[in-house]
């Protein structure tokens, strides 16, 4: 057996399959933010157990010592660690012994276990990511607040169900996508408050019996406040889960765009572009130039569905204690699908800065397509009195009738409204060409709407607006967010330097 | 084709498989409180118009007759409805159509569409439901509260990974399922204010180019503000999603609860006891006494999982806009999952009403199975200056001969420890048998751990406390949801009989 | 407490939220078929216990007349039904004491449990829902071999990425769709020998202590050879979860046909059409035909998703034996589930046989849309000897100078051809404009292709006819088993009837 | 723009954004199995390039050593790769183009496409894992069957619900779990035929207009006839997605025996132990040993419910043809979770063949726990008269007396029946102690199951021998398998070296 054993309880090294299985991955997947968490969480500890008298001065700075030179030789080759370490800890602890002595290094995990340290390693990575996903979220909101402001009486025909229903303008589009996202960001920061609390000196699941002072531990590690119940300190990962459901419900409304522009920049509809840089080519037909990215970009929604799924699965059938499918195992595919969506999110902020409209395809089709024919029947009833439905249904004729002969809503006239009019209302209505065509204008149409979220350009301005003094106030306490964190990272590094110096 | 037919468009019945599949589900599906919905959203409708002078108070007034005759009368049978009528606002037009005539009612659908109708229905549906889960969950918040307080002081041992690990107390347990149902609570009141904004008025997509007033609806229907875009308005359903989610969420916390339960309630654990109205038989061994309520608990979670996957799933890859997938047909298991989620926490509040400690096995346990020497090891290094390391090694140790000897925890002696001491350290401690077994004395290990989130009975009540503090706040806020509710339903109904009395 | 109640273990009733939430929506969810396979699974008991000499001839008649009596009565009103009676078994049972009295009743209860009679009444249920969605695939099928047949040489855009690719043919595409669908099938059919084993017998979990013939049981319930193993029979319900997965496949091919076809049939595709009769209304635009039904079906392609998802994480966590999670309540979807599939299939049915291609707009398209420029660069390969990267190099620079220059595929020319020839080769081909008009001939380049697998419409009847012999035998096999499933219910029937004869 | 581009039709550079996030992953992904097999791609399109005399022998000669000369060389380090290359193709046809020149390079990719490469590459993939986990699962299949007949006669208490239930024999549960996985096995098995069709020769999605042999091609990489239809070829992964529910289903039944085992192993029921070596340790708990393999095999389970779910809601939602969604970026995580299935499968069978029945306390504990009271009931029906249902409700009353006054089911008298026959018979039974004793002795229950599937160990040692049968045949169909594909790889090696030669 190893002499680098932790414990002493088990008389046989685990078994191969349990390296390769469990032990090698975790030791993988430490990266430099991760053993920087790591560094934090020992050193805001160590600061904590000198503050409460729990470890006395000359003992305290030699370990702040190790710490700090640690830090400056950086991570260890996980390639180089034995996997019976099992762990980053252990792999933590192993390597601060060879420093100072395994006697000197076995003091500092005084008051604390495993489980208190990976709550709190997971709690540090979390907020680690929402911060770079909120905040390149609000890239991808800046970006569609400005091209919905550029775009704003682009007029397009706007779908349901994929048929043309009624003319909007691109940047009615694009304001639509942006309140979708400004949602998603509002519950990405909804998560904030339950993932900085602290969770040190939870210990193995029941508090420690040294007389310790957990807010002075998480305040050093930037967090606010600490968590109310051991058991549940280290038994659950909701803040987790629910980053990740945020992400993933926010996936939902990136791909959704996807599927629109996918679909309005194939050949048949033609309405946008993207210049070459976000297309892809094929091998052997040399026309093509496909839409990789946002294939790319509903793809990683599925999957996020998928992790969520999975990890949603593993916690749901657990004890409520810590288990390896409960808090860790049970999560390894949350924590790089997390640093994925940051990624993702740069990448729609591409698609987003770089769609074109064609505007005059857009307005063309929009004169054609019937999607102006409710305007017609509103007008039926404002100006001769029929009853919603009743005009709904003439001009539901209307259409029919032109559709069977062929025509087009540019080609609907006067004599074909009346002659619908005589057959469901059993007279003509005293209309003319004029009126036809200037009600089945699509700028009349948008121009139009003018209440609270309807197509005006005017409207959507006030709209957006809005939209970007909310994003400046979620901007603003995002930055304080990272500030405060910063803050807190400089505070310890003080703190361990003071204490280290304490011996010179 | 049917006379009853609300469009003209299209020249066809539709086909017995769609009716089948898609219409009569719909129409099925209607419940009493989704009427009540459909009434009030035509009723908040039908005052909006009138007061924006877009229709005349004669008209106005023969809708508002016809809507409370309707009330009066209640729900038409599903049954009796032909499935042509597609849905539940057609077959809610027709029928007013019946009552006042056609061409009258045809006046209501002034200015709005299925669209925002369908939207305004889900919300609103959305939030009675989020109001009677929220509900339900703070009763069994009050129960476990109410638990852990009694049972604060009954030690148990504490599990990870389903191993003895350190003694707790039943309360504390139940106040850690407690903090974990707190933040199930938090995230559905968050979604409350996504939840009750007004949508009547973006009509099909676009808005209308009737001079509405949006705010106004939103009012007579109790909600809180309006959306920001049309298009959004309608092709959105996130509000429902999250709430799913934030039940989903919850019921993982109910299902590793069934899960504790289950194991701690059998034959072998019997730390728990039930009485017999929450179990089952068997049809076959008499000696049987099931517990089903778990199980079910447990499968109504995964059930959960599985509605939320299918959801999401649907959504994901939908256009931007309206479409069954989108905002009908892909939420149609979402929300039959809501209404059984309240009832699931009817079953749950049993469970935590009924559940009963075996104190004394419990206790009993705990002298034996090793989950105090944890307290061992820190002493070692509280009295005897070991760095926690060796402390561990050393226990370790101890438990390891002893387990080879059949010996449990009680049987641990001064001379045992000093074996392993010598072993390890080359030198006996200055310890005593006395020394040993008052370390090794659960309730002193349960009321040394005193910091914050810790296990010693007036740690927990504290906790609890503050626990039922915030309940108190959540209950008040949740209390003022239901009153406003209330107030606007109220007031729609007043606002009806005025109009409805103007003809008289 | 009840004297109805079955077990006499339990002092209490059960509680009313143990009724509610999980016995009254069983006993809800039993329907006529369900009742069938309850008499058969205790009609078939009945015979063999009679065989086997486990109990008296005059008492088997008894007990087959009051069967025979049930089956002609029909189900009992579930509305009727004490939810205290906890399942469709005790309810059976005490209905059964209600005819012949409890005490002769009791003993057909004999050599087996509710754990095996639920194991066999899953797999009765499971196999019916199996035949009867083969054969609904079947129809489906069938219908999209003899398309395929009908348009086999109806030229259209091939797309990848939704980016015109190359020229293909509407049969050919039906074609494809076919060969996904023979797959989907074949699945189907692998689950069958797995779900007819016949699981009586198996008791509780251990077998039975008498002298049981399971095999003659299984024969009389149509099932083919008996399970291995008491324990594995009652806990496992994989049947049951991989037939869910083969349909949730399956889903996925007629989503994906969905998809197609949803955008084909938008005005700005237009290359496909459907009858008014498959579409939906808008209660506001007067010019939308929704394409409801291809929305539904990529629905339930969700929800199939998400109760896969559901199930499986249900039975994931338990243990191997009998709880509600594993084999009951956490199926409580998928049988809806499966009865919706065969339900979905009639609807995808019609759809495969009312799209109406648009042939004249296809071939146009394909002129066009440079989906023919393969062509080009093979034949350069062929004619000219480039190599093939060489000539797709080429054959790329002439579509994007095209494109600069707002030409399309029609308009490309020897001399177009030539240009990007002089800029990457340094040399002019010796090609004429006739030559290029030949090469980007898309009827051509369909007819091309007759190697196995390809798009010439010999290559396309030739692989139909292969695919209507393997559907052909698929019936055959089909048609066999559900003769096989009459003849044995015909012969459980003949033998209860000569059983109940014993004592007149 | 790079020199080294395939296509000429994009004017720019992809993004960095679509170089980091779609190009580099897939580039880092291959691993030298993949490697080979794109080498064996190319080579059999090679030799059937010649064959068919599409391509000169001195050019094929050519191509062959480059092909002979990169397998030596080996897999190109993937850090080097330009992530502008897009994927393992291009950059294998530019490393081709290094060695031969790009003009030689580019003749080879005639008659195909990266959708036809791309579908071949996922087959050959999803073959060689489904073999190794076939293959991974045979050896825990024997395992399994080893110990069942080891412990075939190993008394221990069978449970339902958790609750004891009836005596079983540990033999009879491992048998159990055989079972379960030979059908896990069957499922995988049937994947194969559909697996290892020949995708070559599909090329973009319409097939070639060169004159090409697929099924030549297809048996030189060991696959069995070719695909029917190209776009179904190139647009379908169900090969896969099947493949990995079956895994997936397989992780149900390693998941629920985790499980069993991780609640068998707990303290309190301690009826099974594993040695250190699948055991983890505390860093704190020095008593704790504990169960990381099982926790760690229900995460895997779960982490594969999700996987499944992500890739089907990726392809749900496609077009019917490529997309990245579809074939490629949809199926990111399915690959690894394939992979670690294999793994994972080596662990699980470290627990099969390291679990230890501790037969004493099994015995012991069926005396006590009233398991063997069924036999109580059914031995009053054999030997007395009763019906069933009376025997059963009699039993369930001497239980709750018993359970009432503190006995276990070893204190149960022939007076303590007699006082329940009273209370519910009206009389006596001519029963004596002896007669209870022997009823109650967990052997004779465990010995009386004599029918197929039942516990006697006589009939567990039938069904082993019928398992162990089963399992030669699967061993050896899957040997024939292995050796049909190392036939071919032969083959093609030697087919390769013949043509390199024909120059020399």
């Amino acid at each position: 057996m190893s002499n680098d054993k932790i414990g002493a309880r088990l008389a046989q090294d685990p078994l191969p399959e349990i390296q390769n299985c469990i032990y090698a991955p975790l030791l993988a997947n430490v990266n430099p933010d991760d053993f920087a968490d790591m560094l934090a969480v020992n050193g805001a500890h160590l600061v904590m157990l000198h503050d409460c008298r729990l470890m006395p001065t000359a003992r305290a700075a030699t370990l702040a010592k190790a710490l700090l030179s640690m830090a400056a030789e950086g991570q260890e080759d996980p390639a180089v660690i034995d996997p019976r370490t099992e762990d980053g800890y252990f792999a933590f602890e192993l390597r601060l012994g060879r420093m100072v002595g395994a006697h000197e290094a076995g003091f500092l995990h005084l008051a604390r276990s495993r489980n208190d340290i990976g709550a709190t390693l997971d709690r540090l990575r979390a907020a680690r990511l929402a911060l770079t996903i909120m905040s390149a979220l609000n890239r991808v909101r800046t970006l569609c607040l400005s091209q919905a402001e550029k775009y704003a009486e682009v007029i397009m025909p706007g779908y349901t169900h994929l048929q043309p229903a009624q003319p909007i303008t691109f940047g009615f589009l694009l304001a639509g996508y942006a309140e979708s996202l400004a949602r998603d960001y509002q519950r990405l920061a909804e998560v904030w408050p339950r993932l900085v609390q602290g969770s040190m000196g939870a210990a193995a699941l029941a508090g420690s019996s040294f007389p310790i002072d957990r807010q002075r531990t998480a305040a050093l590690l930037g967090q606010e406040g600490v968590t109310h119940n051991s058991l549940d300190t280290v038994a659950s990962r909701d803040f987790a889960t629910e980053l990740l459901y945020a992400v993933t419900q926010l996936s939902l409304t990136w791909g959704r765009v996807a599927q629109d522009f996918h679909t309005f920049s194939s050949d048949e509809f033609a309405i946008i572009g993207f210049p070459d840089s976000v297309a892809g080519t094929s091998s052997i037909m040399p026309q093509k130039k496909n839409p990789f990215a946002l294939e790319f970009l509903r793809a990683e929604s599925a999957r996020l569905v998928g992790v969520l799924t999975g990890t949603l699965s593993a916690i749901r059938s657990t004890h409520f204690t810590v288990s390896l499918d409960a808090i860790r195992e049970g999560l390894m595919d949350l924590w790089p699908a997390l640093a994925r969506a940051a990624q993702d999110l740069g990448l729609f902020a591409q698609v987003i800065a770089t769609v074109e409209p064609r505007a005059k395809l857009m307005l063309q089709r929009c004169y054609g397509n019937f999607s102006t024919v409710t305007e017609l029947a509103d007008r039926l009833v404002k100006d001769h009195q029929l009853s919603f439905r009743e005009a709904h249904h003439l001009v539901g004729l209307v259409v029919r009738l032109a559709l069977e002969e062929g025509k087009d809503a540019s080609q609907i006239t006067a004599q074909a409204v009346n002659r619908a009019a005589v057959d469901m209302l059993g007279r003509e209505l005293p209309i003319d060409d004029a009126w036809v065509s200037e009600t089945l204008d699509p700028a009349r149409a948008v121009r139009g709407r003018t209440h609270s979220g309807g197509t005006a350009p005017a409207t959507i301005r006030q709209a957006l607006a809005a939209a970007r003094r909310q994003l400046e106030l979620d901007e603003q306490r995002l930055t304080e967010r990272q500030q405060h964190k910063a803050a807190a990272t400089q505070a310890l590094q003080t703190a361990l330097e003071t204490l280290a110096a304490e011996r010179d």
